[in-house]
């Protein structure tokens, strides 16, 4: 499980993405006023993995695991903050980057699933700045190597000490022949539109860049002098809090832990359950509807509010499976309840829009849709008599690569026959990373459909109405049921995992791309071309050899 | 060289991409007033290298080299021609795709450039459709599976069949465990606007999709019964030709053969030289430009017109570097010559950018610098005293991923320092894959940088000036001039290729993507990615099965 070269740490046999701060290890999240401060601070002792230190600042994904943890409570508890001070704890030391000696030993999978989290963690950053008016800032004290200088790069203004050796830089094609793997390149050209040939040359200099052409080739905002950088940060951040349009009370939402059970097969959480049947490769994840909604007092009810506490069980599941059960293929989306129940959630939540709650909720949902949008597995959502597909659940039937719902009702079973629903939710809440809803990505191109579909908001549409308006892929009465779907499972996981983890990232995203889709795109593909290829982790390659001494022999054809 | 597992067929030793209709082998095209018929005649017997057969219309790079040959012929030599109808003569197969042999035996590189040079060709037909208005229109007579589908989705107007069994296909995750290479799942998505379900159940089905299935769900436009084909053809044509823009001379200019002599280190053409320095793995390209312009009778010039002829010869040495001489990891790019008269060229074209011939010059520079654009070698431009960088020949500047300009004149060299000139031609006529030009690449999001920049057309910018105004990396003067420029190539060739490739692929394009940069982008770096992967590539994989009878043996761990 997870990565079979490697032994996770403490004895444990997952990795876990729940934490807490009085978990964690490497980060200290500290709150003044609106300000808060997430200061790095790696335990080098305390690598996820056993066999390496996390020196210098380096992480690995238990690292990134607190930080995305640390995100997500400064949304949600503490929503009075404006701006967060990335900075360091250490002397000298911003953050080297992700741990090469972890990196060199970890299996592609668990290469090509850290990266993707750690793009995750950093989109985050984006989206809070973006959507909350919650500010970054990172305060570089010292070396900020590849993965450092990216997570500087997330964040909305860099200041850099200028003290005649600190330099930011992405040194990981000449040291380690692979990519900055956290968006950096994207970032650099397309966020913080450095002159491409300056870019070339930032990213071949092992060293880095200092100083005044830091500043100059726009890599950094602010080059501040050590006597004057505690007051430069505290007057930057001061400033930035006055024009964040952030106005969240002083007290959030505690986010309790997730409840969870583990079995053999599967695991019960509160809303959502996981089944997994390890013969067939499949997964099968059920979220549950309450019976009735509750909306009162939404605050008290905190992270226990049904669509809250539901979006954290499915993350946390989603986020479990991708990198725990590397040899489940296929996710199949089921969800058990009332369609009333998800109706009324979805209309409080589209009444109370303004709610800053509501609004983080809303977003958090938005995040963890993007999240099943860019899993490497076969996404399959069946709606079956009983289910609740409505607004926001349906989104997980635009989000599969084929749906399958069933006409009318099962033999022997009362339920009634299932229905699928459209609210407002569906029309522009939850954008995909490239900017377009899942049903404008659908129907790309056709603004009439769109139009017509939102005449149907409200509207109980059954299998046969659901299939002419193109929501859903097949219906299929209860005769072919349970053979069509079974030899469909069955087929897709007889194909080669690689072929449809390319084929289905080239289908779910139709259309334009953004920064952050051209990270998973462009970006990722070429890591993770890379990250196979002999010239980085050969016997002979740089990645293997890096702290060796020896110098890595390279395959030298362009390819 | 070209492939080191292979032999080149005939006891060839490179791969050459010149050809002429009396030596095609797998084409014939004759034309018929305003519409022309290019039918595919693959001569299974005539495969680029040796050891297998192309049967059922399958095709290698030496079949496209035909058919890209083909496609500027049309452009150039029958300028009246409105509608091509891309059809097969064989009976009851339109084609089968790339051959899975070939395939099969290629080494990496072959197999990428291969694909490379396959999109580039499909690109250039959509070129011709949107730009020259000429239109295409894919008659499908039989099998049409896979590159044999995707030569018909690069074409305006799909025709098929309907015999019962004739169908679309891309059979390649399902039987292969690769993706479609050249475009095919951006385009069934993108272009025809497939729905997302409907395609992951196409690229999945291994038998494709007939009749009326097909054209309902956007897979071809028109299903026709046999005995109407001939007719309906005929009709579809005549109606496209009317509503076509083109409105070219009956006569054209005839495409001479590209001259050349080839040394050991290098290749003169005419106005283009290439010298090889294998020990350096450096080539060095030089554009050389007459004395004085010569415009007069530019038909009557036909490919001998400086413009014309630079270009074929600009673009048939990119393309032997890159695919005969993967060894060679930078190209410099240089040139020799009189800035008045480039730019006397280019006020020619500018003043006459209605005139066919003059279009059809500026959309083939444009496809040529989007050819430089997509290699996978660093590319580098020199710009010394005497050398031409103005306007057209100032792109590869904006192309390269850096510049030197020395400043002043070198030491015992009597020629005039170093001047960059732009042009109109750079302000929107040579637009990159993303739609942006090399300048609003370079300076993305400053429309104001732009707007400064076109009040310096005309103006010769010295090395200060240029890199002052960001046109150039780096100016140097000619005491630090050989050092660094020497130190910069012998640090670029010590990187790993890989990355390398990666970095630039991902600088170079900064800002929107468009479908033909998403092939490029997305689409390419996945299928590169699985050219890797032993699922399809290893010893058990399907790619080295298929046609074996054995079935491939999968990790099944999804990455």
């Amino acid at each position: 499980m997870a990565d079979d070269k490697r032994k996770l740490a403490n004895g444990k046999d997952f990795i876990d993405f729940q934490t807490d701060p009085s978990r964690y290890r490497h980060w200290k999240l500290s709150i003044d006023g609106d300000v808060a401060t997430l200061a790095m601070d790696v335990d080098e002792n305390a690598g996820l993995y056993e066999g390496y230190l996390l020196k210098l600042n380096s992480y690995d994904l238990g690292v990134d695991i607190e930080l995305a943890d640390a995100l997500m409570r400064l949304r949600f508890e503490h929503p009075n903050v404006k701006v967060v001070l990335l900075r360091s704890a250490k002397d000298r030391v911003f953050c080297a980057g992700a741990n090469i000696r972890m990196l060199a030993g970890s299996e592609h999978p668990h290469k090509v699933n850290f990266c993707k989290f750690t793009n995750e963690t950093r989109n985050s950053m984006e989206d809070a700045s973006e959507n909350s008016g919650q500010r970054f800032i990172a305060v570089i004290n010292g070396t900020a190597a590849g993965g450092g200088y990216e997570l500087a790069l997330a964040t909305d203004y860099i200041m850099m000490i200028d003290d005649g050796s600190t330099a930011v830089s992405l040194p990981e094609v000449p040291l380690l022949a692979v990519l900055p793997g956290t968006g950096g390149l994207t970032r650099v050209v397309d966020k913080r539109r450095v002159r491409r040939d300056h870019a070339d040359v930032f990213c071949t200099i092992e060293e880095g860049i200092k100083g005044r052409r830091a500043v100059q080739w726009r890599l950094i905002d602010d080059l501040v002098s050590p006597s004057k950088l505690e007051e430069q940060v505290k007057a930057t951040a001061g400033d930035m809090a006055t024009k964040s349009s952030r106005k969240g009370p002083s007290e959030g939402v505690k986010l309790l832990p997730v409840e969870r059970t583990f079995r053999p097969d599967g695991i019960d959480y509160g809303y959502v359950k996981v089944d997994i049947d390890a013969a067939q490769r499949v997964a099968t994840i059920v979220i549950r509807s309450p019976e009735a909604p509750s909306t009162a007092d939404i605050e008290k009810q905190g992270s226990r509010f049904w669509p809250l506490q539901t979006a954290r069980e499915l993350d946390d599941a989603i986020l479990h499976l991708r990198n725990n059960a590397y040899e489940i293929g296929t996710l199949v989306f089921k969800t058990d309840g009332s369609p009333a129940c998800v109706r009324a959630y979805d209309e409080f939540l589209d009444a109370h829009s303004d709610h800053w709650l509501v609004h983080e909720i809303r977003h958090y949902w938005k995040r963890v849709l993007k999240r099943v949008d860019v899993t490497s597995r076969t996404l399959v959502t069946l709606i079956e008599p009983g289910s609740c597909f409505v607004g926001t659940l349906a989104e997980l039937v635009f989000a599969a690569d084929r749906s399958y719902m069933l006409l009318g009702q099962m033999q022997g079973d009362n339920r009634p026959a299932a229905k699928l629903e459209l609210t407002r939710a569906n029309f522009g809440v939850y954008r995909m990373s490239h900017g377009l809803t899942r049903l404008q990505t659908r129907f790309l191109g056709d603004s009439d459909k769109l139009v017509d579909l939102e005449k149907e908001i409200g509207r109980e549409l059954d299998a046969n109405e659901a299939e002419t308006l193109g929501l859903v892929t097949f219906s299929l009465d209860d005769i072919d049921w349970d053979n069509e779907v079974r030899v469909f499972i069955e087929e897709r996981t007889s194909f080669s995992p690689d072929g449809l983890t390319g084929l289905e990232a080239n289908l779910r995203f139709a259309g334009p791309e953004t920064m952050e889709s051209k990270i998973f795109a462009r970006l990722t593909a070429w890591q993770n071309w890379i990250f196979q290829r002999p010239n980085a982790v050969g016997e002979q390659g740089a990645l293997r050899l890096y702290g060796t001494g020896q110098r890595p022999a390279y395959d030298m054809r362009r390819v």
